[in-house]
């Protein structure tokens, strides 16, 4: 049961449970105080949520908690099931990322079971990023600069159906870096979109560092008055101030609205608050990421304590708390990290090439381009959150005789500038992509970060060479493979997860463009993939095949995507009559497609080809619970080629 | 030889030979007068271009010719070849359909081989977009809003390699929809881009109507000063006030520029000029597409009397013409017009379903919802050139329950809006994507509007079915079928050529998922294609094989892209050995790898599967030389099936 906490402990996880917030919700004191507690609460379990997921946003679910606690608590009007003719006000968050904070403020309110809490990014439970299959979520969110759209959307189906209600956007403010989110605004203003809310959760930092160090947004509350919309601006945690803003903007009925919320990233835990550090020197530590113990009792403290001091004044009992024990984190041994090694590899041909330059969209930390950034102030190009501009700007400089290298999470890079980036083929300058954070894992941040589609996307631009490295030697090797020796563009796609694997390249291994390398011998079937995440599954599939059902699997790792060699592939297959694609990749557009057509062409006697990929939208969860799910865990693999083989 | 030219005659095409742009250039008289002369002279030539073309953009290479002559004969500097010290100077046009314009003003200048005048959009001519194998083209345009990206790269790679030299960007109005133009505002600014001038050629009109209609700009001047930029404003036919405006900005060395040019849409010809029409009851008819031969000649004549005019004032000789007889229009007979049967299939279905709506992007005419618009005026979109927003309200659409149809062409569709389509995939409610302009004719537009690789960046999305119907009974059924019949969402992939088709689907025909309708009977190969352009081609290459080598070859229609049955392809194929798949596609992601992968699992019987489609960046020509010069006419695919069965 509840206790009240004397002092935060090392190793204990604090939440407040159901009945706490009921109590709050109850207590008899104005909007403005009540709402300033159940933020405090929902902050605490917000923390919980993601110290226990062990990762999660926390900056900006902070950030915008007040916001969200005001208009859930006071300004939505929700219609009761099957009630088509009340209003019905609608509120996402378009940045999505404050997810947890989201999820807090529909669990205090009861409207999401209370149980929920403890499966941040586990399979079944709530998604890192906003799913409609969650109650209470409206639309999916992730990707950002989508929301006003949606939204506008959402405005007209309502016109239509002469069904009345509001329509209340959250967005981010490095979000406001994407080309559709301008899109956007402008018909909402010529329709007179007056239903539409937008407020700015302007935090001032994105990802790594100040939204006015990667791209500043200059005179906002000029941009946005000019595209036609009613501009107001507060503090947006300050909740007196927000409830007079919002209480203003009703008085406007022929424009859409955006109110720009001042807020401050990691607001209520003094050190995670964006103001605290010197951005100068530092990078925000809070922006995603579970916190460290010693982090999570210090914060975990110090929103209690606020809690209890708003409760104090409300003339209210402290909070009373459940607790777990901290679930450990499982580190890997001696991973690889394959972000780690490009990153020292791109700055080694950057040396010996000054034609080099690299582009970043807001990554800097995860694509690994920090010390490029360091080395290479002049060749570095800090684009912001702004993908398709940065692959045209890489398309110019190809131009004017350099050498781009272009980079994001390979779910945006491949999709959000895909005709940019056939505009940049169709010139034949040679550019280079590089698309983090491939494939089905990390399962944790859901589907729109979980790049699955990227071969598809980017498979079928003529010259444009897909490759994937299975470790960090091999990163070097395919990075100099693009730069030194493809004539064409290439795009590398990387695990982002340090990942343990049980395999290594023989000594004498070269990258050959369509050819792969045999990891283990075998010829009861082949089992063709790539990276660290499949291959390691297969060697151990091979492994326990040997051990329990003495078969033989040859594994191939072939670094190529949507290029194979089909003299290699035939000769390499040998007189095995079973073959094993597997992709960490839906099916369609994989390089099993590429396998598929080698051998369907050759006739190769009779050969089957057996796929394993994914087939449908891949499920959030943890790396274990993702891969076994979607059957690319070693024992699947295992199983799939016992039934093929009849072992 | 040339002839001063009495009175325009219809059949006749006139054109002004190099010598006479010779002329005007070396007479003696001031640069606003002397540049009025030259482009008076490139309106005659680009008039004749388009009309002996039969297609392209007369509309606004007149609206911009003005400014694209000034800054060629006067401001750009201009390198010689291998200076690598000197100034360059770099314009190019973001909008690119005013290439005709544009390639006129290089062979006036002598940049540009003279006898390409003839060659538009014709194969080894000049494209219909503008493309950097002809010489003073810089950069590839024909997708819209790209321009100031790739004028930053070139930017930055001055900066870097410490080369002098200004940018000029020509834009459309209609072009500043696309949110790419003000993602890539930002940077320019914020690097105080001083080298970056952005021309707008504010004509007023997109392709179909004005701007204000489709999708108002507001108050532009504020928007641009909102960005941080420098903004100016003139008259953009006024060459004096043009010049002043340019040389004005010259002065603004902390920030990039834009002029506002407020041009006249079809300039120069009084009933061409988009003030003579009622844009309330009348659609623009010269924004692209050839004039017919009384428009032509009533146009000439008009140029022909200005360019006189201007040479009397001057004191000069009037002109010396060439000309040749217009080459007669060859049209097709009873073609098929799937535009027209989805137009009116969609106003069927409409009637019936009134949760259907449909969504544009500035394409009402190509894309035939010029009648749905009239009928359902309440239930129509005009979104503009903004086809991620357009996508996105969409899916807010959906999820409130409406079922929303998206056009644009297809080669636009699927690939600017790819992460938004995926996105609302994710939430699984039932949306109709509509892509027209499908496949590798018309081969005019060039690269940027040929749609083959849409079933590559779409078809791996989970849940979405990808169709292209042979014919206008198909259509119907097709569409019939993803409104009526199919739970999840589709891409309906149009022809929008009127086409002549040799075959008719059977009476009894009914669509069904996966599974495809022999066209012709065969037993010594089988044939699998779908659409109209490649079904026609197939039918005739089955015909002539039967005629000339006595070979029997079964032609299959299989409308399905991206799903097909495989107990039916396994019985459709039967005994035969050789399957021949045709692709109005790239190879790599079109139907063929969706045979392949059954043909490769099943292991037919040693069967092979022989692709057709397209390899590389599709060449730009007229209709027969493209499928010729891609292998994708009878005769190719004759010659394929011949080689491949050694007869």
């Amino acid at each position: 049961m509840g206790d009240q906490i004397g002092e935060a402990v090392s190793g204990t996880l604090y939440y407040v449970p159901f009945k706490e917030f009921e109590r709050v919700r109850a207590l008899p004191v104005p909007p403005v105080e009540k709402t300033g507690l159940f933020a405090a609460l929902c902050r605490i379990n917000t923390l919980y949520m993601i110290a226990r997921a062990g990762s999660g946003h926390i900056g900006s679910s902070f950030s915008s908690m007040d916001i969200m606690s005001w208009l859930q608590l006071n300004e939505l009007r929700i219609a009761p099931e099957g009630d088509e003719v009340s209003p019905q006000d609608i509120f996402f968050s378009s940045k999505g990322h404050d997810a947890p904070g989201l999820y807090n403020t529909f669990i205090g309110l009861g409207r999401l079971d209370f149980d929920l809490i403890h499966t941040l990014r586990k399979l079944g439970g709530l998604p890192g990023h906003p799913d409609i299959a969650t109650p209470n979520i409206v639309t999916n969110t992730g990707s950002l600069g989508m929301g006003v759209s949606k939204a506008k959307g959402m405005i007209f189906a309502n016109r239509l159906r002469k069904r009345s209600g509001n329509v209340f956007v959250l967005t981010g403010d490095g979000e406001l870096q994407e080309g559709q989110f301008w899109e956007s605004l402008v018909s909402a203003a010529n329709n007179k979109l007056h239903e539409l809310t937008v407020i700015i959760d302007h935090n001032k930092l994105q990802s790594d560092t100040l939204v006015a160090k990667v791209s500043d947004l200059g005179d906002l509350e000029a941009k946005l008055a000019a595209f036609g919309w009613h501009v107001s601006r507060c503090d947006g945690n300050d909740l007196a101030a927000l409830a007079q803003t919002l209480a203003a903007t009703k008085n406007v009925t022929d424009k859409p609205k955006v109110i720009i919320a001042d807020t401050i990233k990691g607001k209520g835990v003094s050190f995670m608050e964006h103001t605290s550090i010197d951005s100068d020197v530092e990078f925000y530590k809070f922006h995603s990421g579970a916190p460290s113990d010693e982090a999570y009792v210090k914060a975990a403290q110090e929103l209690i304590d606020t809690a209890n001091a708003k409760l104090n004044t409300a003339g209210a009992a402290q909070l009373e708390l459940e607790t777990i024990i901290r679930p450990a984190a499982v580190l890997p041994e001696n991973p690889q990290r394959l972000i780690q090694a490009y990153s020292n590899a791109l700055i080694e041909q950057a040396r010996r090439n000054p034609n080099i330059v690299a582009l970043d969209a807001d990554l800097i930390l995860d694509t690994g381009l920090i010390p490029f950034q360091k080395e290479f102030p002049d060749r570095f190009v800090e684009c912001g959150i702004a993908e398709q501009d940065m692959v045209s700007q890489a398309g110019g400089m190809a131009l004017q005789g350099l050498l781009p290298v272009v980079h994001s999470f390979a779910c945006f890079l491949s999709s959000r500038p895909n005709e940019q980036i056939y505009n940049n083929a169709t010139e034949l300058e040679k550019i280079i992509y590089v698309g983090s954070l491939a494939g089905v894992v990390p399962g944790g941040p859901g589907h729109s970060h979980q790049a699955v589609r990227d071969i598809s996307a980017l498979g079928g631009i003529p010259g444009l060479t897909l490759m994937e490295p299975s470790c960090e030697a091999e990163v070097a090797m395919l990075l100099d493979w693009a730069v030194n020796q493809s004539a064409g563009s290439s795009y590398l796609r990387l695990v982002s997860l340090p990942w343990v694997i049980p395999f290594e390249l023989p000594s004498d291994y070269k990258p050959q463009l369509g050819k792969g390398v045999t990891l283990t011998e075998g010829k009861d079937a082949v089992l063709i993939t790539y990276g660290p995440v499949l291959l390691s599954a297969a060697v151990q599939a091979a492994q326990s095949l040997r051990e329990e059902k003495g078969l033989s699997v040859k594994v191939i790792n072939l670094p190529w995507l949507n290029n194979i060699d089909a003299e290699w592939l035939t000769r390499e297959v040998g007189t095995c009559m079973d073959i094993f694609s597997l992709d960490n990749h839906y099916l369609v557009g994989g390089q099993g497609d590429r396998i598929a057509e080698i051998i369907a062409k050759e006739a190769l006697s009779e050969k089957k080809l057996f796929r394993v990929g994914i087939g449908e939208i891949p499920a959030c969860g943890t790396n274990p619970e993702i891969l076994k799910v979607h059957g690319l865990d070693s024992a699947s693999i295992s199983a799939v080629i016992r039934a093929k083989l009849n072992k």
